[in-house]
């Protein structure tokens, strides 16, 4: 089960990091004006994700210190992981064991088979896929900013939502499970936990606690990634020839749970490892390397997975799909004024530019209160505005939707009646014959 | 299926509703410390519903007008809606029809069975037991308490845990379905809307905001109430020997996805209906009439609810289990000190007075931010012990738990292991072998 085997990584062709700029001027001639709007996001969120912190700082924890490795130590990680301190300038004797988010597994394959074989009834949902569970979270305490918690409130209610009709399950985490791993690199430790915890799941998801849904009727195209083991928002040529840090986006992102997973984990986890100043060391290594890169900005989790595409893109590329079909990750600054657009010409369950599944308020600091990046009013406005609009696509089984975007309050939009069993056929919310896929 | 029968309705044993306050001391003589308790809590409680309201007022709403009622009208819920008004001496027209959350619908069994004809995956959860559908929520704007929506946030989040544990859907409301029931009332349409559009679920389970699951390992009794619609926490003694109108909680009760609760809403809504001075005169007849309740105080729904079981006591009493033997409401200021107590001596699972299976923060207005009942750093610090109290038997899976149940902060409980399977078994969340109700 080495996927990442020392031997591969060795082989690996070698990076032109210094050629990032002009592979980028080459494939600039090639693309349309979509990329060059892709680009203007990107800078605005360089910009964004340097000025506003979510206050995950304000978490505070303990935890004992973690065993020593035991077991065979993942030679592929060892010898990424001096790779990347060596690109540091860090002097890291080579034989050192990398960071770990826990003792070395190697036999996850066999071990969650066993107990799929144990608990046959828990291999799919009722409805025959494969079990998802959806990981976000929020700070323990109370947000700084005024509506924050609100604002998480609805996210959740939307996410709570969008599970039941789908059957997938949630964690919310409010707790840092690995000290080493704050701020963006929290999801690593968790969605490791979440595997391991939860065998049942097939896929592990996660999503920032700002993302909301906003395709309710959108379905995972499951049969897409049979082959992959991470699925993610984001483009190849961003990826791979302009190596743009945010030529992915990892605040929402899916990963397989198998030993793939875990050993992915334990090469991406090495570089958001916070003790002493190897993440800013290495933050420095990924600007480098990256197109579009803030200087003095320590190693992000984004970073970390262009870089290691790149870096072993052989090994792990094929595994991973950059989905930009439909809107996994969807950003709101180009989404949510269109809302009424989508309302008028379109109907729900494309998922994609026509009907956005997630719609991502990056650079929306409600919880910590620091609004700098965009006034404090369109940010609330446009997120209560994605709030009712998903809002709607629920409360039509229910007979009712938003009066407007921006209102809370409710308008019927049938009468009732005494055959209710008709209309939820009709509506479509009859779980059972639901497939969003099929409609898309 | 006529439950509520005309005939039978008649036939019912006139109460004697000025014999309340002498069958009261005859009661007390039998009774022990616990009903002195008890009774205490109840005037706690009536100062508290008088006093904080719920900030219900701050939804906005809208509704076009109801269709004319259609079909065969209950006859039964016009002589019980006539029966109420007499006894608030309301001139009413007897022939008039009844306030309805809906059109009067007499066939639900049998469409409902239908449609689990048609769909057998949905009549039970992975596990073969009855799908439940919790239902609770919140106003749908930003709380006036500083940390309202923050203790939203956790009450949601603790009830995703036990949910997912469990394999209970939630549903969280945050609008207004039926105008006219408002504040303590909104439950009532909601119940109803929730049985019509998700014929699935064979329970519905209303849940206060502020109350939380104490016991994340307990699990509902459901065999115990083959026989009944309703589950409320209750006391015999108290609603039909005392006429308490705190002889039962309505802030959290279960009922069955069927025509016996579709009429026995029909009887309960008439109580509340906000139009003109209808709540404030039922009200004044429920104060007359039950024991314990303050004058000047609308009609609520908890008093209705004890008013119909003494009204209709041949026809619904046999149907509703007052359940006393584990908390499905627990009082927090008789339990939330506890909690240290209650791990030092007891296991979760047995849901009662060893460990409450569900705490409910009456009097709390965290939302409002009305604090005068209760000094409002007693509610948050007492609010916070019962989130983390439950989270640690959450955290348990996961090898944590809170340095100390006021800290967000965890502590790991055990070394990482590369056999997590294993470990799986051992914590007992391995959700195909655990059944709380054998532990207890």
């Amino acid at each position: 089960m080495e996927v990442f085997g020392v031997k591969k990584l060795k082989g690996a062709p070698p990076l032109s990091w210094t050629h990032a700029k002009s592979t980028l001027g080459s494939f600039r001639n090639k693309q349309s004006q979509k990329n060059l709007k892709l680009t203007l996001i990107c800078l605005f969120l360089t910009i964004l994700i340097l000025r506003g912190t979510i206050g995950v700082g304000s978490f505070s924890f303990f935890t004992t210190s973690d065993p020593a490795p035991e077991g065979s130590v993942s030679a592929s990680a060892v010898g990424h992981f001096s790779e990347v301190h060596r690109g540091s300038k860090l002097s890291l004797d080579k034989d050192e064991a990398p960071y770990r988010l826990g003792p070395r597994i190697t036999d996850w394959d066999e071990q969650r088979a066993a107990w799929l074989a144990e608990n046959p009834h828990m291999r799919t949902t009722p409805k025959g896929r494969p079990r998802m569970l959806l990981i976000t979270g929020s700070q323990a305490n109370s947000c700084k900013g005024p509506s924050g918690d609100h604002f998480l409130l609805k996210s959740i209610k939307n996410k709570i939502d969008y599970c039941r009709l789908h059957d997938v399950d949630i964690y919310y985490n409010m707790v840092l499970m690995q000290p080493e791993m704050d701020d963006v690199w929290i999801k690593l430790p968790l969605v490791r936990k979440m595997m391991l915890a939860h065998p049942e799941a097939e896929w592990i998801w996660w999503m920032d606690s700002d993302a909301m849904f906003t395709d309710m009727t959108f379905e995972f195209p499951i049969e897409k990634y049979e082959k992959h083991n991470m699925v993610i928002h984001g483009w190849e040529a961003k990826v791979f020839e302009e190596k743009d840090w945010c030529g992915l986006n990892a605040g929402v992102f899916l990963v397989r749970n198998n030993q793939w997973t875990l050993d992915f984990l334990d090469l991406w986890a090495p570089m958001g490892e916070n003790r002493g100043n190897i993440r800013d060391q290495v933050g420095k290594m990924f600007t480098a390397a990256l197109q579009g890169r803030p200087a003095n900005f320590e190693a992000d989790d984004q970073s970390g997975l262009v870089y290691l595409l790149n870096t072993l893109r052989e090994e792990i590329a094929p595994k991973v799909y950059l989905e930009s079909s439909y809107y996994l990750h969807g950003y709101w600054v180009i989404l949510s004024e269109k809302y009424e657009e989508f309302m008028r010409n379109n109907k729900p369950g494309t998922g994609d530019h026509r009907w956005p599944f997630v719609t991502h308020f990056v650079g929306c600091k409600s919880c910590s209160g620091a609004y700098g990046d965009y006034p404090a009013e369109r940010c609330l406005t446009q997120m209560e505005r994605a709030f009712n609009f998903a809002d709607n696509q629920v409360l039509e089984a229910y007979g009712f939707q938003h009066k407007t975007l921006t209102d809370s309050a409710v308008l019927r939009t049938r009468n009732e009646t005494t055959r209710p069993i008709d209309v939820l056929r009709n509506v479509g919310h009859d779980t059972t014959s639901r497939s969003s896929a099929e409609e898309a």
